[in-house]
């Protein structure tokens, strides 16, 4: 790729942006768009839009928010992303403005790199600061987790544990009265109450079903109303035919037979809420106490002798519990988990073949060879540059897309039981993929197949000199990767052009109902699945590759900074977080952030050793010392994101907690009905 | 060595064994040395002898007696060991007969491996009996631990947690105050009450001092006593000299001197005890609950927000706390633990550079050009048989000799809290040691030494080819070694011959008051920290030696046999344990025991592949199996080694725990004065 497609594709990219955000500035001061941009305001009960026209005063608004804002607004998770986002950010400024003026003249002049010891010993105590900067960071984040544990307010899950691998009850023993009495004995003050996992499969169906003709009367009771005009005070009843997809079978009324149906299936469904409750109870429980500590300490403790029976752990939200995983026995999981990840390490590496490929071939020339009737379009002067230069990345984005459903899919197989782990889980297995495969995969495959004859004519021993010439080309493919990610990227993000016409579109045709507005709306989460891996992917990238191609730096700020500004509106204003972790992700993101700091380090040293420069086992030291604090950092910090710290739980409630009303928040919908009540529920 | 040198080694071996033996019956029959045949039953209490004069009484006493007998005199760990001894010689047992007939003539006639491929698979099926053995096994001392801390006897470690890291208190604060309100905050019904760990060095100093005088003073009223003869009524006052080693200064009255010198220190003393326990608190301490599942609870879980800060952890026995380490500092003792760990590693792999000389150059023939002053001993044909057989053996033996001491000193650095993990982990070290140094050092450095002129002839590429010669060679050194460690150790293990000669001679020469006496015959313990390593060498070296010497295994069986009596002799009637930690060193035992497992496996895989036997493949899935029941075992079972499950301490105790006995049991002897009464102690 030449200099020249590279500005242009800079230049494409930052035009788009400016649209994208003048777009946003008009359309999110229009009152019928305010459902997409301010959602979470809406939901939260506040004033939707900022009263003031001003086209950057959403700017002020994200930079004038406070952390304790977001965590109201948003919960601990969002905050502990804003803190990852910073640190990156630092991070990029810190080594732009030490790297860029020594580094940046030599790449550029490809002078030897032996004048710059003085310098680059400056360099290594910077860096020091970036490990520095990392503890504050963490210890941060700890105070922020151990700030929100110790809240004075009732949270359901600080109340309860998950037990599972439960062994076959006593003969004449309900799985109640077993559970009951294990855990009476051993907290004899502080046990509360249990409640039994059923097997669901067949009481959820049902409830889908009821949920789903509830909907349609409503639906229809609407449309029946608004038929009702002046002209016609009788209005039209609405009408459907029961076979199907609707297209054969009797015509019904509508209304008529959805009640007809509720009240059958609501009978129906009471019978099989009772037989669940007493026929198909399942090998594991949540157990509640009535004291905070007492739940944290249990969810530590080892309780069978054997570690694979009475396995308990904290239990996770009431929302984000996986029931369907919640009773897979012991080994059922140490199975599945090594399955699936052999399943992706298997996929990791042989997604990389049609990669490299993709980005070796996927060249304008070459398209237009296979598909010579794109030829006219091609043809012309601006399409032909803007396609040049992004077609690459196009490919590589497009590949993408399609493997985190698949990652979280293999994932929940696993037996996990809670949400926020999967996704921690799928952000990992995502992280291995797009680091093994656009990472080293681009790096490697563009520079050998793009010389794949002068390979052959070379033989083997040559590709290290081939990867040495390849390299700065890849830096432009990567610059131009990370330049699309924030300017496009991040300008789709704001303007949610997307999501507004999907909106505009269904409200306009398919929504009848309030309920029906409501759910074309919905903003949905931050997706950290894919958000976390592809922010850590930009920041190995950026480190890496600052060392040969120092200008990658001030885009990497730029990817944070922006991210920063644009998803601190997101968090205000618009995404709903699904669940919360109480930052639970952190050290995830932090053990790959030293991750990609150890690369950058070895990717140094082979450089700087490529280059002959008499000072590079001074980096040696520096390899060893990120190791070691990162030995510390997870020795220190990480247990207290694993278990909740009991100095941090023994903290007082402002008031007695109700824990029946914690017991009830984790019956599941389809078996909380107005006529069984608790007790029954519970002691079924 | 020829097959003639190992006969006579053999047959040495077994008349010193059966001299040993009646040496055994005769000796331990006399009244008079009953104290050192049956220490354990004398301070029992219980009768001392068995009633006949059956020279195998013994036997069949160490046979009948139940593993709970064991429990009862020796305790759990002792009955642990022998658990293992049984699954090993049940295991050589088992092994022998499968693979004697089959291999034993190969072997023999040396022919190719090729023809027993159907034997060979029966033995797998085999060898996975071993492991069920083996489940069965860890399954057995997890109920016996458990049966152990289920007990509804109150032990004083099981109500107590030792904390350390504690962070420096508040201003205005105690160290008491700190821990007191720390604890009661998280543990408000079931903290009792906590016992800060002061600097003792001092007070520690002179509680020895006083010690000292009082046995003085004791000895010198005995020794005033005895010379009151009928002819001298008023008896000789003894005298001493109060200078260096009693040679030079003044003359003094024994009997006054003693007692002026003991009133001073015991007012010196009294001072220095308030001083330690107002001034000299440190950063750790040990903290009481009333209750056991309150204890077991607390040492599991997470406290403090930083690991490095009020760590918790189950207390040992009070007899078993190394009170020196107590209050080492996290990060200190993980830099101790991998000082030690890689000082350790150094030792163990340049301990090999002597040691395969030793083996190779401890011949006769070299040893008297060498020394040529005992060329006429050498010349009578018995001794020069006899020394030709035993001594590479001897040379090893007392070159081993030299390093468990330095090993357990090195571990008692890494800031280890009590005994019993010290010497789990010194046990780890020399198992490492050993199975380097002996097992690997001697097949490799015998085999390569004995052959340097080929070699230097040959080149290294024959390395393969003469490692396949020597190897025989080996096993008989092996076997004459695993003979020499079962007729001669354990022999002079059942004949106590040095511990009788000692006693006697200091009971004659040196004792004159009664607990002189009781001191010169204190049996001390098993010694776990040779013991265990030494019969996991003896077990390695063994199994993988079968595979080429298939007739090491009766060698094997007859030590473990023969260990489990002569030691289940010794368990009975002489040593008395130093400490119990409830069976946590079979994970220890039964991890190394598995490696054996799989490097026995590695070898045939690897034998079998150097005689190119077709169904060596089949062998690899067995390595899997292994590997995998490894793995399982680890999960099932480690967790309860660690901590004590909840559901074992929450049974019943028999009568309501005596917390403040507890608590005293804890005061270390140098600070539990008659005029210092505990309150006083406590809250200093």
């Amino acid at each position: 790729m030449e200099f020249a497609s590279f500005l242009t594709s800079l230049g494409t990219s930052f035009i788009i942006f400016v649209i994208l955000m003048l777009l946003f500035t008009w359309l999110s001061g229009k009152p019928g768009n305010h459902e997409i941009y301010f959602p979470n305001r809406i939901l939260k009960g506040m004033e939707p839009s900022s009263r003031t026209r001003n086209p950057i005063s959403w700017i002020k608004e994200a930079i004038s928010s406070s952390e304790n804002d977001i965590i109201a607004v948003s919960g601990v998770d969002t905050a502990v992303y804003f803190v990852f986002l910073s640190t990156a950010f630092s991070m990029m400024v810190l080594a732009g403005i030490v790297l860029l003026p020594s580094l940046l003249p030599l790449s550029i002049t490809d002078h030897s790199v032996r004048q710059n010891n003085t310098t680059s010993n400056g360099t290594f105590s910077e860096l020091d600061k970036f490990s520095m900067g990392h503890i504050e960071a963490y210890k941060h984040v700890s105070e922020i987790r151990a700030t929100a544990l110790m809240s004075s307010e009732v949270r359901a899950e600080q109340f309860a544990v998950l037990v599972r691998d439960i062994p076959p009850p006593l003969e004449g023993e309900t799985r109640k009265e077993q559970v009951n009495s294990y855990f009476k004995a051993i907290y004899p003050d502080t046990f509360y109450r249990s409640m039994v996992v059923t097997d669901n499969t067949k009481v959820n169906k049902m409830w889908e079903e009821l949920e789903g003709y509830r909907k349609q009367l409503v639906r229809a009771e609407t449309v029946y109303a608004q038929s009702k005009t002046i002209d016609k005070p009788e209005g039209i009843r609405p009408m459907n035919r029961i076979g199907f997809l609707g297209l054969c079978g009797k015509n019904v009324d509508t209304i008529e037979y959805c009640n007809e149906k509720i009240n059958e299936l609501i009978s129906k469904m009471e019978t099989e809420q009772k037989v669940t409750l007493r026929d198909k109870q399942l090998s594991s429980a949540l157990v509640f106490f009535s004291s905070r500590v007492a739940a944290a300490s249990a969810a530590q403790n080892l309780h069978a002798r054997m570690r694979d029976t009475w396995t308990v752990e904290d239990a996770p939200e009431p929302r984000q519990l996986i029931w369907s995983n919640l009773s897979l026995q012991f080994y059922m999981r140490e199975v599945r988990k090594y399955v699936v990840y052999i399943t992706v390490a298997l996929m990791v590496v042989f997604y990389m073949i049609p990669i490299t490929m993709i980005s070796a071939f996927t060249t304008l020339g070459k398209l237009v060879k296979l598909m010579p009737f794109i030829k006219p379009v091609v043809d012309i002067a601006p399409i032909r540059t803007v396609l040049e230069a992004y077609l690459p990345q196009l490919a590589l984005i497009i590949f993408l897309a399609l493997l985190p459903k698949l990652l979280m899919f293999l994932t929940k197989l696993e037996g996990i039981p809670s949400e926020s782990h999967a996704v921690r889980a799928a952000s990992g297995k995502y992280f291995y993929f797009i680091v093994f495969n656009v990472f080293i995969g681009v790096t490697l495959g563009g520079t050998l197949f793009g010389n794949f004859k002068d390979l052959e004519k070379a033989g083997f021993t040559k590709i290290i000199d081939l990867l040495g010439k390849g390299l700065p080309d890849n830096a432009t493919f990567f610059l131009t990767y990370v330049a699309l990610k924030f300017f496009v990227g991040y300008g789709l993000e704001l303007s949610r052009l997307i999501p507004l016409i999907i909106f505009h579109l269904k409200k306009k045709y398919l929504c009848k109902t309030e309920a029906e507005v409501k759910e074309a709306w919905a903003p949905g989460d931050f997706g950290y699945a894919t958000r976390v891996p592809s922010d850590l992917l930009i920041l190995t990238i950026t480190l890496c590759y600052s060392v040969i191609a120092p200008l990658i730096l001030p885009f990497g700020a730029v990817y944070f900074g922006l991210g920063w500004l644009v998803l601190r509106n997101q968090a205000l204003k618009v995404y709903v977080p699904s669940f919360e972790s109480y930052g639970r992700m952190w050290p995830h993101m932090h053990a790959r952030f030293l991750a990609a700091l150890v690369l950058y380090q070895v990717t140094m040293i082979g450089y700087f050793g490529l280059k002959l420069f008499y000072f590079t086992p001074l980096l040696f030291p520096l390899l060893i010392t990120s190791l070691i604090f990162a030995v510390v950092c997870k020795k220190k910090f990480y247990g207290f994101f694993q278990h909740a710290a009991l100095d941090v739980v023994c903290h007082e409630l402002k008031e007695s907690p109700n824990v029946e009303r914690v017991y009830r928040s984790f019956v599941p919908p389809s078996l909380s009905s107005d006529k069984l009540d608790g007790d029954h529920y519970g002691d079924a």
